[in-house]
């Protein structure tokens, strides 16, 4: 008899399925075979939304060169075309990033973390992330066994001042972080915006402090109240803001682009992990990325998607003002796609989450967005995916269930 | 000033630009600014032989829905109905897999040879591998701190009788390998074979001694004198088989499709992952790659190949003889996109590659191929992407080269 376990690798050993695989593709299945589920889970794109006519249209005028570079092994940086239109599509916001040498296209940005996550984390390495943050990027940094050090999110996005607080604390321990990692812009999952004054000042602080600064920003360009907070690698002079960003939310999940933006020389080293770990990035989804960025598509569609998502968040601040029992709080997001809920202490939303999927509605509990993950009276909600009756149904079935635990 | 590499992790100080990135590109970039480089160097694909007339009616007959599913975040797994079609695929030659349970989509080969060093590898472990093999292979693992043991690759395979006194010695020492490392069928850079009688050997080993298998097989299905040698996996009672394979030598490199074929237990582990990795496979590729399994392309496509490649190893062959060395030795391939040459000891192959690729012809040299890097005197040739003429142009100057160095 085989003993399977016994042949995992101590990192291998800690994989579990975790709560979105679990929750959001078990109601994907249920939702396959007929039975309804309402999904304010995952971070999923409006299915009625897609630029698909203009996809379609891209592949039926594609020359016989472009199938010829699409459908061959192309650079571990991305194709030359992809970079140099990322390059200009970031200059909008401020950011000046080579295409030659400073922009590196990866398979989505969760490829960029799992890269990060290698290129500079060794075990024990301090970490600072946001409470809460994103989850997914925690599982990529934890495989590399780094620790964390958590610093507050309020409704100005991450405390700088609790910030330089912990770098301190840290000091006294002869110890300092080597990066922190954080969601700026409409983050994820509270959606609030990391104010100018803080962005400055995190960047003041990288360079006293010698730490490099994440930024993760897929949400930015979902803005609802004016154009996307300028990036803080947009004020990065000493080089230490390494930037990622997504075609996710604002074409398409599934075509799998995002990009780092980041000095020569870490580029480099993502260039050579590129190649350990899927050598270049899908042909296909280059060469559409880069027409749709050239074509103007790219822009149009971030218009549209502002539109559909601004009154999709707008219904479900009205269903849940109708439904939600008084004691919950939630904020008004001025962009993204998700609203962060407070429920009162001893509220568990982790133990709340079968029944809801087993009543017809998914949700994301909050624990999963905490390094210390017993704090369980929270829930994400996210209205980008569902559909405009579905975001009544489905706040009107959690409002039900929530009452029932206050 | 920032002190650049103080940043990086072990691991990530490890990565330096290799020879397949430097010497590849490099090529593909003069290339590119119109100077003529021949490239025998990566096992790309002909580029006049994509299925492209094909992809491109798959999307202009794609509907609606077929769109917004793969427009969407897809299961780690990949897409059900690209499972299905592999499993079917698979069965083919003898391989059972259920497409629920015992298949995952990766994102190219390359990443399921990432995922699996993760989770199988700790510092240390054993893992056997023939000499020589797949360098990106070796690459992959590298990254876990594994120790190899090296057993020779012979004209019929990893020597089994070699890998039993390897694995007898290890014993004497209190160790044991983990996972043996082989591709079987029209091995890189060999070409050669895995006997049945081999195949059939290893299994017994691996049940007798406690270790898995890695069965690598981009290459089994361009077999120019009958039907792919029977996979390894098709003998598999014991579930100690994974099984590896890939889209890139049959239908294109750029779709970026692998697949894994194992036990129930290590696919869901490829699939958390999975998640940390890049969450899902591109949804374009995975639609594109079904389509064209369903619609037979897959098949005719393979039997397309094997014609074009068959040709251009004889042609590739023909020039040799005409041109390179007496000292030279080589095998004649019967499958797969290389020749493996051998040149008298003393000739440095590695040392040659600048001068070639001035002279307008680029390699891979062999020592790439070894643990042991000291060993310089092989080069891989590769037929399937240099053009007819190209291929006789390039080997008569690389004979002459290689004249001139013994």
């Amino acid at each position: 008899m085989l003993d399977v376990d016994g042949f995992y690798s101590k990192l291998g050993g800690t994989f579990k399925p975790g709560v979105i695989s679990e929750v959001v593709l078990a109601a994907f299945e249920l939702m396959k075979q007929g039975k309804k589920i309402i999904s304010l889970t995952g971070g999923s794109y409006d299915p009625k939304s897609f630029a698909f006519d203009e996809i379609r249209t891209i592949f039926s005028e594609a020359p016989t060169e472009a199938w010829q570079e699409m459908l061959q092994y192309g650079s571990n940086r991305g194709s030359s075309d992809l970079r140099a239109e990322l390059s200009k599509f970031m200059e909008k916001s401020g950011i000046e990033a080579d295409a030659d040498g400073e922009v590196l296209v990866t398979t989505g940005s969760q490829q960029a973390l799992d890269i990060l996550s290698r290129l500079f984390i060794d075990q024990g390495d301090v970490i600072v992330v946001g409470s809460p943050t994103y989850l997914q990027a925690l599982a990529a940094f934890k495989q590399f066994g780094p620790e964390f050090s958590v610093v507050p999110v309020d409704d100005n996005g991450m405390d700088t001042e609790a910030l330089e607080t912990e770098i301190k604390k840290l000091e006294g321990k002869g110890r300092k972080p080597k990066l922190i990692y954080t969601v700026p812009s409409f983050q994820n999952p509270t959606s609030v915006v990391l104010s100018q004054d803080r962005r400055q000042r995190m960047i003041e602080l990288a360079d006293e402090y010698d730490f490099l600064i994440l930024e993760d920003n897929p949400y930015g360009y979902i803005s609802f109240e004016g154009p996307m907070p300028t990036p803080i690698k947009a004020l990065d002079d000493s080089g230490r803001v390494i930037y990622f960003s997504t075609f996710s939310k604002i074409v398409s999940p599934g075509l799998r682009i995002g990009w780092v933006a980041a000095r020569r020389e870490f580029v480099t080293k993502f260039s050579v992990a590129k190649g350990n770990v899927d050598i270049c990035t899908d042909g296909l989804s280059q060469y559409v990325a880069s027409e749709l960025l050239m074509r103007g598509v790219v822009d149009r569609q971030i218009l549209k998607m502002i539109d559909v998502y601004r009154r999709k968040r707008d219904l479900m601040l009205e269903a849940m003002e109708a439904h939600f029992p008084e004691e919950a709080e939630w904020n008004d997001p001025g962009g993204g796609l998700f609203i962060w809920v407070e429920m009162p202490e001893g509220v568990d939303t982790s133990d709340m989450l079968r029944a809801a999927v087993e009543r017809g509605v998914g949700y994301i509990p909050g624990s999963n967005f905490f390094v210390d993950s017993s704090i369980r009276n929270y829930i994400r909600l996210n209205y980008s995916f569902p559909s405009e009756d579905d975001i009544v149904e489905g706040i009107e079935i959690l409002g039900e269930m929530l009452k029932a635990q206050v």
